[in-house]
């Protein structure tokens, strides 16, 4: 019999509760063993739910109990989760968690301590809610060098880009729409402004590269200065505006960083809208791959959750697969400044043809500069600057 | 140190020697252990290779030799594919492999042989050559029951069905553009006759279910009949058609077959195009995933089969994790003829309004029929008779 103990019983830590119940039969058949929630750790009581009997208050009573031996971790944000988790692998007690904030900031050490104590810290579920990306990145791609991977790593976003874009809403109105429908939170920032990609993206560089960067120091824009007459121009000339967590590794370094793309519509993202995630990897071997799914949600999320239970439990009779990764230092990543991708320039005014090479293209009286060579957001000014015209924006494009 | 044997030096087995010789010092790393390619068992001799010295063309030097720990079989065919793999196993060595055929045909016997000897028996490559869904589906969505499978599964009839989509090619014309390209063979009946697909789905169906049928029992339909005008009229409805290798656990059994579907524009295996592979995934908790990527090819086929050998060699220190099939009887499929589906019935002729709900659309002289209950091919000819129409093929809907 495992014990197995959740921390957090809001969305995912429910849901969880509700996958280990209603899949039982099925899991302890795979596993070959039997199972049973011992207790659910949250500050409140739940006297109508069916789990209301396992809600401990005090988190001693799950660390000081040697019968549990797996802990989910499904309480979000960095302290206390951070805190109960080191305790946890301490305790030698297995970890497994949704909480994408705790392993972007404190994966090297949460990694090193499981690996120290024998258990192991697992995080599937922080990455594209119920889309396998962490095992198969380190499964099944573990023939290849992941050379890039670029996502839409976040669900909210994606939604509020697919309203502007097929319903001509505002970012305004669709951010009141995701908010109605529960997508989006009261206070939407880490989501709209790219924090919670961030955390996400530097995970998977991690994965890539062994090198796991502070999420707070990497390039971060979000979706709020995106206009409709961005939009359209974008879908006018073939491309969909998607937030893009993104990571390469250059000759220079690692690259990781978020922001929003043209996304032509040649590549497999530019069809992943509404809610859904999708993650495409570039490796030396296979080529591109992606995955596609739901990126957040209450069962999803969990699915991923209890996967990586069923992992430890099913291999707790061996030693464990370790994850080594050190804190990105600076001579590990690529100078941004020197990191240059294709470009697209958005211009308001007539801007004739002119000296440099690229294209222009006009659009209800947006001019859209793609250049053949990568040029500054300076040069792209001191163009709109000699023909009267101004630089509304400017795009990366995948 | 660990020893490896290819058997078969064709596209995939070049395309392994290849992987673990570009990314050896990255695998070894991941690993931590050495390991070298000792033997390369094929008929022929290839003098100008680099890996000429580790050819031998009698297999029982291989097999008695106790170094090789590893075999991986690329000889495409059942025999003597089979009876190496048997032998190996039999001398507790772990095999892996890209053989469909073998895995869908021997299969059960293979995974019970390799547990009875406390090895392993590996196939990710089996199934959408370097995409991984294999491991998914055991590791991570082993917390859900999969309820169904629809798989884009063979790269030659896709890239031959996106070629009449988009350039208005015959299906004749777009199959000798296969050939010329390399994604055909000679004789292309394993393709689009649906045999290939068939291995595939029976294989995708065993890890959901722990049945494997006899591929050469399922119901299996090639796209050799599919007309321009269907690839039309299907486009103007807002469908593709693909060839979909689909597998349910319905109420009644399990259901697998291979047919062309109509896919609705919302599915994403829609936008699956040329000779890309696509598995979607519906699963009781998480909800509809998708795999994309390269479903053939020399290096994706051979990043899974090293996958595939890295899983081995990371595992020879813990007992392994085993597969547990039984050969499906009649009792555990579903009877096909009370397998129902949406369908659509194309006639060409006057089909004016009539008495049966649905909708009926007119492209180019030919009338659409989706009733919106099942009816019978039986009723849909009788319609046909009644309107002096003739009834011109009918097609699944996914």
């Amino acid at each position: 019999m495992v014990n197995i103990a959740l921390l957090g019983f809001g969305v995912v830590g429910s849901g969880a509760a509700e996958v280990l119940t209603e899949n039982k039969s099925l899991i302890e058949k795979r596993l070959g063993c039997e199972y049973k929630i011992k207790y659910i750790l949250d500050l409140r009581d739940f006297p109508d739910s069916p789990f209301g009997d396992l809600i401990v208050h005090d988190f001693n009573t799950i660390l000081n109990d040697p019968e549990v031996s797996v802990v989910a971790e499904m309480m979000g944000g960095s302290h206390p989760a951070y805190d109960f988790t080191k305790a946890c692998l301490l305790a030698k007690k297995s970890v497994v968690t949704s909480n994408k904030e705790v392993v972007s900031t404190f994966g090297v050490e949460l990694c090193r301590l499981a690996k120290e104590n024998g258990v192991r810290y697992l995080f599937e579920a922080s990455v594209g809610g119920g889309i396998p990306i962490i095992r198969p990145l380190i499964n099944d791609l573990s023939s290849n060098c992941v050379n890039k991977i670029s996502g839409i790593l976040n669900g909210t976003t994606n939604y509020i880009l697919t309203s502007m874009r097929d319903n001509g809403a505002t970012f305004e109105d669709a951010l009141k729409k995701a908010q109605q429908l529960g997508y989006a939170e009261a206070n939407p920032s880490a989501d709209v402004d790219g924090i919670d990609a961030a955390r996400k993206i530097v995970i998977l560089a991690a994965l890539a590269s062994g090198k796991l960067i502070d999420p707070k120091t990497i390039h971060t824009e979000g979706i709020t200065k995106i206009t409709l007459e961005e939009t359209k121009i974008a879908q006018s000339l073939g491309y969909t505006i998607k937030l893009i967590g993104y990571t390469e590794l250059t000759p220079s370094g690692l690259v990781a960083l978020v922001s929003p793309r043209m996304v032509p519509a040649s590549n497999p993202l530019c069809r992943i809208d509404d809610v859904f995630n999708g993650v495409l990897v570039d490796a030396n071997m296979v080529g591109e791959v992606m995955f596609y799914g739901p990126g957040a949600g209450k069962l999803p999320t969990a699915s991923a959750v209890v996967a990586d239970i069923i992992d430890i439990i099913s291999s707790q009779s061996y030693a464990p697969k370790t994850i080594d990764w050190t804190q990105a230092t600076e001579s590990d990543q690529c100078d941004f400044e020197e990191y240059s991708c294709n470009r697209m320039f958005i211009f308001r005014g007539d801007l004739p043809e002119f000296e440099y090479a690229g294209r222009v293209e006009e659009c209800d009286g947006l001019n859209a500069f793609i250049p053949s060579n990568s040029i500054s957001e300076k040069d792209a000014s001191a163009i709109a600057d000699k023909f009267g015209a101004s630089l509304v924006s400017v795009y990366r494009i995948l």
